[in-house]
Order: structure tokens, then sequence, then C-alpha cells
């Protein structure tokens, strides 16, 4: 189980090149979704939302929002992965589902939604940040997953926010938080970059 | 591969009670950080620091400024992971061994590091979301490689995060994004909560 995993991490790269001819499954698409919500969040928020852009007329309007990146347009699929914004006032609602399970008891529910409603309500920094770790977090996954189903991806987070917003009539409150495109390789890929040594990035305590 | 992602994917949950007496290895530890860093970050920022936290007197410090929270002093170790603010002002150094391996060249990084400061110098909150984008996508990437450990994890986000730069003298720009606790587990812990439907979370354009 490891040597896969260490495997794929090692593997995984940003793909600048993709082959526009091959396309990725609808069955693919989903599946990459459903495995991206199960990361954590905060609460069990699940303060994301999904926007897989695969028309040739939406790849050109979103090409036009993210610096004319060609890769938008060849990639099979983009995701638009969005957080969430005052997401705790669907928090009783949403953890419904954990309570008919029988995970989580009637109490707990209650006091998980007293504290995210008193921490969250007025504080939309907060709100923002809860957003951003939630969606990297499920777009981590997504992208992994991906990584071991053959396809390729890059993680962008160079593009308009705001106009992604307006121009996919995004939900209330649905912060764009990254840009994976989805598909397979063509030729002319950068190899993984080095990283910097582990003795300047980790320390004990 | 794709099957053990999956099923790795699929298995992880978010675990509170830990075997106090069951230690990771300072070589597992290293191993996670270095699988960690291989997540994308933009420009190749790598804006992100690790703090391990494995002493009795550092978790107690660190469970007192988590609202008392038993797992960090149980679980055998607990990462600090923090993204790193101004980053841009390093990346010529950070891309430094790019270049000499012949993947970037310098024009390449001329145009990032260009782009990266004009971006990100006068705005504070851009490099706060890019801390956090970082820091949780590298987050994610250590809590599937410990799965594939045998490990288990539980990502946090409620902590005094002034606090803990402060206590932990934290490098200068060293925001604390998320705390990973990481061990083997103990009895009692919750299955994995279920998700929202996936209908209500993907749409496409």
């Amino acid at each position: 189980m490891f040597n896969s995993i260490k495997t794929l991490i090692e593997s995984r790269n940003s793909v600048n090149y993709f082959d526009a001819k091959r396309p990725v499954t609808a069955n693919d698409v989903h599946e990459l979704v459903r495995l991206a919500t199960l990361a954590p969040s905060a609460y069990h928020l699940q303060n994301w939302k999904f926007v897989a852009v695969q028309s040739d007329e939406a790849k050109q309007r979103l090409k036009a929002l993210s610096f004319d990146q060609q890769k938008v347009v060849d990639a099979s699929v983009t995701f638009i992965i969005c957080g969430t914004l005052a997401a705790h006032r669907q928090l009783e609602h949403t953890l419904q589902s954990s309570i008919e399970s029988g995970i989580l008891n009637r109490s707990v529910v209650d006091s998980w939604v007293s504290m995210a409603s008193n921490g969250h309500e007025t504080n939309l920094q907060l709100q923002r940040d809860e957003a951003i770790r939630s969606a990297s977090l499920a777009a981590m996954t997504l992208m992994l997953a991906a990584q071991g189903m053959g396809l390729v991806t890059c993680a962008m987070s160079g593009f308009d926010a705001q106009g992604v917003m307006h121009e996919f009539e995004l939900a209330p409150h649905a912060l764009p938080v990254m840009l994976i495109t989805v598909g397979y390789p063509a030729d002319g890929n950068w190899p993984q970059k080095p990283r910097k040594p582990i003795a300047d990035v980790l320390t004990f305590a």
C-alpha cells in the first residue's frame, strides 16, 4: 500500500501539455469528485463545490479568465474547485446524514453547530481561510486520485476568481480557490522539479 | 495503482483516539515531510514549513493552544503545518535548483519572479491565500502518505495560531495553517462520516 501511494506522489507533476484528443469519461469525472469529497473538513462542513468544465464553449470562457492558458482548452476537463463561505449556516443540515447513520449524536452536532456559528458568523477572514483549506484538501485528493487513474493534472491559482464567479454563475458563497486541469499528457512536459532540502523546511519540537 | 489510492482515500478518516504507546519513527517523520513537499505550489514557491511536535513538553504546550485536545498528546507526532507569507521574496533562490537541474531556464525563472513579486508584494490577502493553499495541499499529501504507511491522522484547524507562532518561535512569515496528528489508532474511533450526495456539489459547464 505504501509503495503505491509513494510512487503516485513521487511521479505526480504539474503538466502543461495535454492530449486534446483523448477524453476523460463522465464516469471518471464523477469518480474524481466522489473521491475528492472524502477529504476532511472542519466540523465536517464539506464546504466545497466543483464545476467540471468540459464543453468547448465553457473552456474558451475559462481560458480567457486564466491568462489565456492553452491547457484549459486542451485538458479534457478543468475543475473549478470552490470553497463555500458561510458554510456554518448549513451545518446542521449537512450533519443530518451523520446522525442518521448513527455516527454522530444530536448533542455532538448541536455543539459543533454552536461552535462553528460562534466562530464563523462574524469572522469573514476565518470563513475564507476555511473555504481555501477545505477546497485545497479536496483538490489534492482529486489530483492523487487522477494520478492513480493514469491521468495527469495541473493545479492553477492564477486566474480571475471574480470573473469566474460571474461568468460561471457560481452558487452564492462559492469562492473559486483553484483550477485543476485533468487529462492525458502530450509530449514536452517538464519532469518533476526538485524540492528544497528537507532540513530547510522541517524542524522538531 | 488506482485501486490502492482509491482504497486509501476511501479508508482514511479523522481519528480522535491514538495509541499513546506506539511511536512513529524519526525515519517515518522525515519520509512524511519529504512526500508532503512533493505537493504542487504556485510558481513552485514551496511556501511551507513543518514542525514535528514529539517531545512531551512541546505536546503539552501545543495541547494548551488547541482547546486542550488529548489527541495532541496521545498521537506520536503532531505536525504544525505552516504556509509561508512573502515567499515571493525567496523565489529566485528557491528556483535555483530547478535551473541547475536543467528543468527551468533563466528567462522562465525571471518571468515567474517578476509575476510573483508584482502580484504578491502589496497584496497581503493573496499572500495569506497562497500560504493556506500550499500548506493544505502538502497537508493532504502527508495524510494520504501516512495512511499508506499504516498510520492514521487527524487534521485540525481549531487552534490558537497566534499562540502557536509565539510559543513555538516560528520562522518569520510562517503562518500555522493546520495541525495534523499522526500515529497508530486506539479503540473507539468513529467510522468515516457520510458525505453530501455528489449531485449537491458537482455541476457541469
